[in-house]
């Protein structure tokens, strides 16, 4: 693990994949100086890319927080892969066509649709809809207790492709408080049917792959150590872009203190090729 | 594995231990000869406990159950050992009375209060509540999303002994259907905290340390292996009482079909003592 | 958790289960003042007994440890349940005689002995050998793949009963060094077999029921309250002693900083209900 | 899961990854038709590239299967990605050079050899050793209890990267026997340690991502979409294959019997796209 300006290693990456929260942006939306590290970046030449767990909003609507400061926008819809996305592709890959049951709000079965599939709440179904896929989506906008025992019924019925928008068990939510995520009521699902979900989300590798083959478009012949993977957690970030191939950096603007840096890598045997404060010192 | 009628096994044993639910009882109440049994054990001078995993009704009202053909008792409320009452018994050796945060109805705060405890429903509750444990009785009778959350809040602010009343991830409700038990709520809220909390159900050597602690009493110089303990479960009844020194004889009359008997032995690796049809024949 | 003197602490229990390693002796022998804490024990009317997973010595040698200054027993082998000792029993509970294949040393193939079984090194074993049952006893005197593989043949042909002597991953054997134990190895066969065998070590029940046991012999009417377990290492003497009902107490002589107490006992989610420096102190 | 035959299936794949054991050769060498199976597919402009949890051969030894009737090369050894050699280049990436610890044959240490970094027999090194990097290549060739323990205490000195040329905790010597491979030994000491290694192999990522990496260079523009893997193992071919975004298709001539995979499918919840008799029919 190597201290380094992040400024100084961007220039030896010609593709850079960002995580958003803790990286580019916080609860308040863009971090101070990003705007000018991302055109700075873009003009030195990067192809950048965002890879983000978020399941809450569509690519359209992430890409509204990267705009100069004229507004233009800096990194577009199509470079920016999120795990809500990719969990409506990855089951339209496994499907043709049809009624997709899902837990989560109204606003995250947009991912069913635009995948040109049909999504319907799992508490309107039974074992007798003709469901031929499940999405786990979202922990809020469905009574949970209702919602787990209508998607035991439907799978214990007749399994059928799941997949799990986001398989962190929990989320911060402010203050030093934590709640339970979907990935929560995936661990319960999985564990009373004995069975194991697809995941769509860091550390898994469809996020980094899904990137990657967009990358190769512009860049034929890149090689995974080409890319420089930023992220603030190891364990989703490094430990997903490590297995990978990607070179790794760890930022230390987010979810990791950078005094408790050396204590968490050897707890988890998960190392950064580098180490940097943030993307703007 | 040795096959046995279970009215010539019995003869070997002066202590008894039966789970109640596919043992002694099913869905509609009193399995049809049980009544009989249960008099010609006694008769024959057999000390007989109820060992059950019921978090849902009082010592007093599980005994209703055991009756004779006049409606006289014959296993009183003082010889059931049930997970709900323990989980109230052992909270209480934990700390010096005060408020207890539950999940679960109404009527299971009932085991709280009787422990001399004061129960106070966890949605009712934060961090500022002056909390000094916790009780998962029940899966019913609460929001799951908020119910959850707020123990995370409390968990979080201030660790307090905490209790499962039973940690059964799931449980049969009829047509082949399973839903969700309080189990997986005690999983969601363990994988999230990175803990593991106190339980209170077979396999779990409380259950049985009760029933042989209560069996001495009358039995000075008992030994585990005097000791029967019949169940129609591997996981938990077999399991539980082998990993305890005692005897164990699995009957088919509920959870476990006889066919699946040599498959599951050897998947699981739990081999009971000895095989019975049922407690009938 | 309420800080106590131990000899305070004593006066409340008839019972005292005494974890050996760490609280009675450590590398070199005896612990300075354990004979006098002994006597003194005894004279005030305590039953003591030794609860050790100890699987290299016999009960008589272990007993050689407890003597008073004037060479005269204290604590004799019928008090010491060690795990080597119940391995060999709890596996002659289970078969009728015959041969048992053994990992360890010649010595301690001497609990199959005891236990009336016949010790077969698993080395000298294939699938043809008529064993019966297996105990996996010591990480010394064999070798670790042809152990390993020998094993997984004879179980994949015939499972039969399988005992661990102690369940314990690794031990400290000085100098900060840690080396795999025969529990790694019992990790390894159940992992590729899908399986688990029966352990015998703290925290498992049996070598608490196997003690309380023993001391109502002595003691009619004995609750499990009114014993005292004491040890230095909060996941087998706290963990097992809390789970079986008995009152525990974690001294700081051993396995255990003091320092480290309050972090440990929140990480692993496990609180003795008293505090001891030492049963010296 | 759709049947096809793997003939007219490959018409839709200009690339197609395919596992070495079980899809084309077997214990006895090249599986009869598959010479005839890769010219025809050669001939039609088709992209090979074999994926094998191989850490015994180095790829030009694996490439002397792959040879037409006239002894002409086919699958080149750039073509193979083996885990083997994916163990050396992934440890050589993490460190600047230098003496690499390891358990395996001498053969096996070519690997690391020809990564440019220097092997050395953990079994000759201790905390004193100027160890840079740890590989666990190969279950044979040491004592695994030395190995082991000498291992534990370098790592406990001093954390380095650490990599497992292959996950698997178990495989098959024929005639139903199954022996301990190094994943086996991987889990021993990460379970000591609570860390987790680098894995190397099938379903982990780097596998797919170098193949994939290098089918791009000569495809521009190629989705993983349009990749076919094909294998004969549920748990690492298929489900690997799945989660990087790939197309997948099971064949039924190795280690899954054709009878076995409705059942397994439902168990391990992962659907390859297609299941084909074989490659050859």
């Amino acid at each position: 693990m190597q201290e380094r300006s992040f400024e100084d290693l961007a220039d030896d990456f010609p593709v850079i994949f960002l995580d958003a929260f803790g990286v580019l942006i916080d609860a308040s939306g863009l971090m101070g100086p990003s705007p000018e590290v991302i055109e700075r970046l873009l003009t030195a030449g990067k192809d950048l890319y965002v890879v983000t767990n978020d399941a809450s909003r569509s690519p359209e609507a992430l890409a509204q927080y990267y705009v100069n400061s004229e507004g233009r926008p800096t990194i577009a819809a199509d470079r920016i892969i999120s795990s809500g996305t990719l969990a409506g592709e990855v089951l339209a890959e496994r499907i043709d066509g049809g009624k997709v049951g899902y837990l989560g709000t109204p606003a995250s079965a947009e991912y069913i649709r635009r995948a040109g599939l049909e999504p319907i709440p799992i508490t309107q179904c039974d074992e007798d809809s003709a469901i031929v896929g499940i999405a786990l989506l979202d922990d809020e906008g469905f009574d949970w207790r209702e919602g787990i025992n209508r998607t035991l019924a439907i799978l214990r019925h007749k399994p059928v492709p799941t997949v799990v928008a986001n398989g962190d068990l929990g989320y911060p939510v402010g203050n030093g408080r934590v709640e339970a995520a979907i990935g929560s009521i995936a661990q319960v699902l999985e564990g009373i049917l004995d069975t194991r979900f697809i995941r769509c989300s860091k550390p898994d590798s469809i996020m980094f792959s899904r990137a990657f083959e967009k990358a190769t478009q512009d860049h034929p012949g890149l090689l995974t150590s080409d890319v420089l993977m930023v992220g603030d957690t190891l364990q989703t970030d490094i430990r997903g872009g490590r297995d990978f191939g990607l070179k790794t950096a760890l930022v230390c603007s987010g979810h990791t203190q950078r005094s408790r840096v050396p204590e968490l890598v050897q707890r988890l045997g998960i190392t950064p090729d580098f180490l940097c404060e943030s993307i703007f010192t």
